[in-house]
């Protein structure tokens, strides 16, 4: 028949390219195929899971299996997927440390790679709002969360220590309310080795589209849940959603505005954008196949599986992306692949889901079991031991149960695993209203205004004076990086404003090396400085920053923490 | 006496910083002091035990303690020290969330930062040597070494390979052997799961100053530690140095060239910059004190330990900057603050130190303790057991243990634990005749000469031309972003070459937000753009990037993994 082995190839590692590989493994020999699977990660992550690393009640790489390992017949390259041609069955991916690309031809491709967060319309969600799907999100939140609470350790302001101590999920679901469970748990258990935050409340919030959370389950548990959350003190919104966000807060449609530092939203996912590219049948924005998982056109040479594809059973019912579907549609997909390979018998997915469980945090849960429901610490066990079950190595399975057992007798880890300080170049969203900096603040960047207006106000003797208002384009902040350090205006936004931002590093490595950069601001700077009359700010407004009058430099603001030195400073 | 409690500042969480905190929180009532330290992370790393990070036998955050739990009187501050102000007695650090700086009284300092890598005079290293310090570094080594793997894995060159398969330890004293037997276990051992590399093999090179290895042992021991690292194959070079790098290899002060993906240095080091500003009496490049560890001129106010101070015992002998020693350290300051708060008596230094370990990994260790030599797996053994003794709290030694027991019974982690991707405006250095970029490569990164002299080449059938020669201040391969995706013309160095490298992401933020800094770079592809005569470039070559000629962009390279598809393509 044919020559040689055929190329399969599987894109994407999660749930349904894995168990792909891993069934294709025990159904093909090596003679007949030759398996790829191309993944952003070379390990696989174990979503049911995924929460509890945030308390550490799972070590960060337990909670995750090597691909390698999982499907070692497998050829597994850890790049990005950066083109499918399904006319010509070339596959296009990243360069590595080459900036060469590669180009992979397939004889059977399977496409599971899943969904992205698309925050599209929802300003300043992108740069606030945290995900939370991979392990590097799980990694971002835990070292987030801990950094908040040494900041609310050291804050004097009860306004902004309160602030720092609201935690807001977007997303009732399932996802939503594990991730706010363990959140809960975990600030609950390690505010007590800060000294002065044992006292303070913390608040949780939980905002959800729906009358009730956990739409994936019965409304009595569904009740239960809630009743369980608030009793532990989480407030649930209902009937509502964040619409957009800033750093300093979450906006809900009702106009409501919750004051904080941590946003995380589970809700909105799009189609991956290599996958959109495509010229394929959708349904809801999700791709078609038929029974046998093969994309519509290309049966036999392209099935699609997992939380890109539209799948329905044989008996007409949608699937829902959870990971015990996912696993069923690998497995079938297998099956046709492996029947396509040497013309075998094909199968159709008929899998009709066996139940759903979740957990509440603190040894509590709820499930919905062929037709049973369960809640509480029963429900609780249970849960363990059906994922624990399902984690497939023994390797994995020792790991997590010496972690749990670990995890009942110390207290939970509180190490910041922090590896790159957050910089670079990026944006920012502000809302009418918003202060962007304050007269007296550090200089750390410059901003450039994308889209909106910025006011400049200049406060003396107690009185705020407008100097003027800057547009799109113009920038400010320049000042006080290339002369004093603190801001000597402050710059307040006066509709909807999206900032570009440039910290200090990158601006002066692109002053230093583009002489034609270094000269824009320059030029800005020598207009803008006080010489000559005091006013010739508002003058030379066409582009500013705010540093029109000669005052002193504020001196820098001394804030001792409250356990610290009453004693008088200078 | 004084009315209320003495405000007591440390600097630092090392081993001097947090044992100098916990033996104070004995010694001290809290109406007495009020104990403050200032640390950059919430953690305490228990250094001896970071190597084996690498190979994941201990658990990310099992090698380090959470200062809170250490210390639970003692007010932590998670931020950087800024400016010390011996004579105000004040200390800023640096701002959180708030951009305001935060300025700290004291009553008596403890000055314990420790050493910062230098790597003043040694071009390249910066960029591309990883230093071995904190727990980032270690992750950020793992997760190298991982994706070396990976690409190695996938690479078809085998010349490209091998770089991507050489491992060089700059420094060969403790620290040095220790990651690099680390790194040679892990290597060695998830090396298997990979297809394509069970049979290549690696390349692991220790390159020492001096005749030997190990400096601070006997020479017996060290030349028995050279034979074991030596039989497990790792080469060790000597009386070299690495002098300076680039991203494709370390460059020796012999001349002689390693390629390599992944050079480690543990070499230099010097007083961090905040304390280097001090106008205080150094030697040595470190901070003088006498035996009380008093600073010269600040006695019973400010005191220095750890590594970032020349500290002599009282008979005299140099103190070499280990933990043992800067925990007796930390004991004597301790003792003297207190008698310096409630006027009691003060202690002097004068430990001479117990003996030193090392492992050389795989169950292989040397010691010399209390002039008895030790070598081999007992050695080994007493390695683990004085380091797991030393480590303080009964929940890190359990989990520690739990970590060695799981070790032995499974195969090292694979998964890569990366967070962010490594990107922003960087710095890179070229030795003279290396390849910036090549013509056909991918074009993600513009480039501006900071320094040094590059050449343009074409090649056009199998001829290479010199187009042009570009100096400082003039940028390249922005055409490349601007309009088709691959470069068509190589960039060689023609000296030492440093350039700033802005990638795609950032320039084009750039571009579109700050009008001056497109409008260079929409000029410049302007002039270079095709149109006109085909030599128009070496006309306008004031500044330029390489793409004169009207060549059809390459096809991108089409180099499937060895396993895969020996397909013909298009």
């Amino acid at each position: 028949m044919s020559a040689g082995p055929k190329q399969v190839l599987i894109l994407g590692g999660g749930f349904a390219g894995v168990y792909t590989a891993r069934r294709l493994e025990k159904l093909l020999r090596p003679e007949e195929a030759c398996i790829t699977l191309i993944n952003r990660e070379n390990y696989w992550v174990y979503q049911p899971m995924l929460p509890e690393v945030i308390s550490g009640s799972i070590g960060l790489t337990n909670v995750v299996s090597p691909i390698r390992r999982l499907c070692p017949r497998t050829n597994l390259i850890m790049r990005e997927v950066e083109v499918i041609n399904l006319q010509k069955q070339i596959v296009t991916i990243s360069p590595g440390f080459r900036p060469r690309e590669l180009q992979l031809k397939y004889d059977h491709l399977v496409i599971a790679l899943g969904s992205v967060t698309d925050f599209h319309g929802m300003p300043g969600m992108v740069e606030n709002a945290m995900p939370f799907r991979t392990l590097a999100d799980a990694m971002v939140l835990r070292n987030h969360l801990i950094h908040v609470l040494e900041e609310a350790d050291v804050e004097e302001n009860p306004e902004l220590r309160r602030q720092l101590l609201t935690f807001v999920v977007g997303g009732g679901g399932f996802s939503g309310v594990e991730v706010m469970a363990e959140l809960n748990d975990f600030v609950r258990s390690v505010k007590k080795n800060y000294l002065r935050l044992c006292n303070e409340p913390h608040r949780c919030v939980i905002v959800q589209a729906g009358d009730r959370i956990l739409p994936e389950m019965s409304e009595t548990l569904a009740i239960f849940a809630q009743r369980i959350l608030r009793k532990r003190g989480v407030e649930i919104i209902l009937n509502d959603r964040v619409k957009s966000a800033t750093s300093e807060k979450a906006i809900l449609q009702s106009d409501n505005e919750i004051p904080c530092k941590t946003l995380i939203s589970t809700v909105p996912s799009a189609l991956p954008p290599v996958i959109q590219k495509l010229d394929c049948p959708n349904e809801r924005g999700k791709l078609l196949v038929n029974t046998r998982l093969e994309l519509k056109n290309y049966e036999g040479k392209v099935w699609a599986l997992g939380d890109c594809a539209c799948v329905k059973t044989v008996a007409g019912t949608q699937v829902p992306p959870t990971a015990q579907h996912a696993i069923r549609e690998a497995a079938i997909a297998a099956i046709n692949i492996a029947a396509a390979v040497r013309s075998g018998e094909c199968a159709e997915f008929g899998f009709e889901g066996r139940g759903t469980l979740g957990s509440l945090g603190h040894g509590t849960a709820i499930a919905q079991i062929c037709g049973v429901k369960l809640s509480g610490f029963l429900a609780w066990c249970l849960w363990r031991c059906v994922y624990l079950m399902k984690m497939p190595g023994l390797n994995r399975k020792v790991r997590i149960v010496a972690d749990w057992l670990l995890h009942l007798l110390f207290p939970p880890e509180l190490a910041q695993t922090k590896v790159a300080f957050e910089s670079g170049i990026r944006k920012q969203h502000f809302e009418p209203g918003d202060i962007i900096f304050e007269q007296g603040d550090l200089g750390d960047n410059v901003y450039v205004i994308e889209e909106g207006e910025c006011e400049v106000l200049h406060e003396q003797k107690n009185e705020q004076k407008l100097l003027a208002t800057l547009n799109r384009g113009e920038c400010f902040g320049e000042m006080a990086l290339l002369s004093n350090r603190t801001r000597s205006a402050t710059i307040r936004a006066r509709n909807a404003t999206n900032v570009l931002i440039i910290p200090k590093a990158d601006f002066d490595k692109l002053r230093r090396s583009v002489p034609a950069f270094g000269e824009v601001f320059g030029e800005l700077v020598k207009r803008r400085s006080p010489e000559g009359a005091p006013h010739s700010f508002l003058e030379t407004a066409g582009c500013c920053g705010g540093h029109p009058i000669p005052t002193p430099v504020a001196e820098s603001e001394l804030g001792p923490p409250a356990g610290f030195a009453p004693t008088e400073l200078s």
